[in-house]
């Protein structure tokens, strides 16, 4: 037996999301048949986050027990070949120790939100970003934002089927910034509440919009109530980027 | 009547190409359909180039004659209404002269082709770019390309199908580029044969790849010879980026 760390990349549109579903497909069950077909027996693929339906990867991380002899490179190879034509990808396959796990060794995660805000509709990127048809202050959702830095209570922030058993979580970073007709948020944080960046983002364009200012938005933190949470925002616009593990995780 | 430029987004993946076919949809009839359902007459949308099955425009521009009396922000947003599901979007309309035509007009088009060289296959990006699962050498990419510049007969990059008079053109412009994992190709010309772009892009991999050197790459150009033309690189990655005009032909 021996574990590999996958870092995966997959296009969330046609998943029910990461979790294996009854009712759908999902990105679990993609891996899980592909480690299937490569192991001969079921493997159970654990990520490092529950990415909801929509939701897309750029370097989400899992881990995979495998009973054959097998190269790092070759479960790549392999699972590349069994995941097609799912949008499901392997960007890299590593020997890990038995300790690793995607979820639990997890240090920090990164992600990424794009809002395009233009009138037109998007077509070669619907389905990747949030359409705003209005102009967005992005200097100003920079500065609201970084009440966020530190550690709170984001009851505000936080989805109604939240499973956490706490609302208090420690942000690390979160910035705004323009590209062209593009905005940018990314965050940090060790880990994340159910929706927080949905939610996050959706309050935030409310600052863009010039509806709330940056004292309306700490506010609604600082109040630790659902209610006070701006429409949360779609899916299509949310990234995974990467998940951290401390630096002795890979047995290379 | 009065003419209107548009400048034009699109996903080419669901469509035959730019023009009017019998057998599959276009981007051209899908615009003549929302002409015709703002207008409630028959519209002819003339392009200023013939992108194929599977190219993409990120400024594609056309012109259009409407008997309506309204305002060019309204044929945007009439157009971008009708045009629904349709992956084409309006990003400007503008009044325009009559002596104004798309194709006829045009002083310089401008393409932009993406090579994503990695091995994992493409999931975000499938269809939007061409995968090469080997490293290139986009220096040596970049430095075989000079070559183009200038005026030549560019028979061994032009289709067999190609209907233009003369296989003669000028090219201003070329650059290659390398953007983390993505090698980008830039070029300009008045004008350009048919897949000629998708042709240099094919023989410039083969530089990429270490299978030409810079002077395999003249040779082939010098050779004025269609059998000496690398693979024709995949419609996917190709992208109608902008076409420019003389600057008085806007009535604003």
């Amino acid at each position: 037996m021996a574990r590999f760390k996958l870092t995966l990349e997959y296009d969330g549109t046609p998943f029910y999301g990461w979790q294996k579903q009854e009712d759908g497909p999902s990105v679990q069950a993609s891996l899980e048949r592909a480690c299937e077909a490569l192991d001969g027996a079921p493997v159970l693929v654990q990520g490092a986050g529950r990415t909801d339906s929509g939701v897309h990867a750029l370097g989400q991380v899992a881990h995979i027990d495998l009973t054959r002899n097998i190269t790092a490179n070759k479960v790549r190879e392999a699972l590349n070949h069994h995941l097609r034509p799912d949008p499901v990808a392997v960007l890299e396959a590593e020997d890990v120790d038995d300790e690793f796990n995607a979820r639990f060794s997890a240090t920090k995660r990164h992600y990424l939100y794009r809002i395009i805000d233009r009138r037109p509709p998007l077509t070669l990127d619907k389905g990747q970003a949030w359409r705003i048809p209005v102009a967005l202050d992005s200097d100003a959702m920079h500065a609201a934002a970084q009440a966020l830095v530190g550690t709170h209570d984001f009851s505000t922030f936080r989805d109604t089927q939240c499973q956490a058993k706490s609302p208090v979580k420690t942000f690390d970073e979160i910035r705004v910034s323009r590209l062209g007709e593009e905005v940018q948020i990314t965050c940090s944080a060790r880990s994340f509440l159910h929706r927080q960046v949905r939610s996050i983002v959706g309050s935030l364009a409310e600052v863009g919009l010039g509806k709330w200012n940056a004292r309306d938005f700490r506010a609604a933190l600082e109040a630790a109530k659902r209610a006070r949470c701006g429409p949360v925002a779609p899916a299509a616009g949310l990234y995974l980027v990467a998940v951290d593990y401390p630096a002795d995780a890979s047995k290379n």
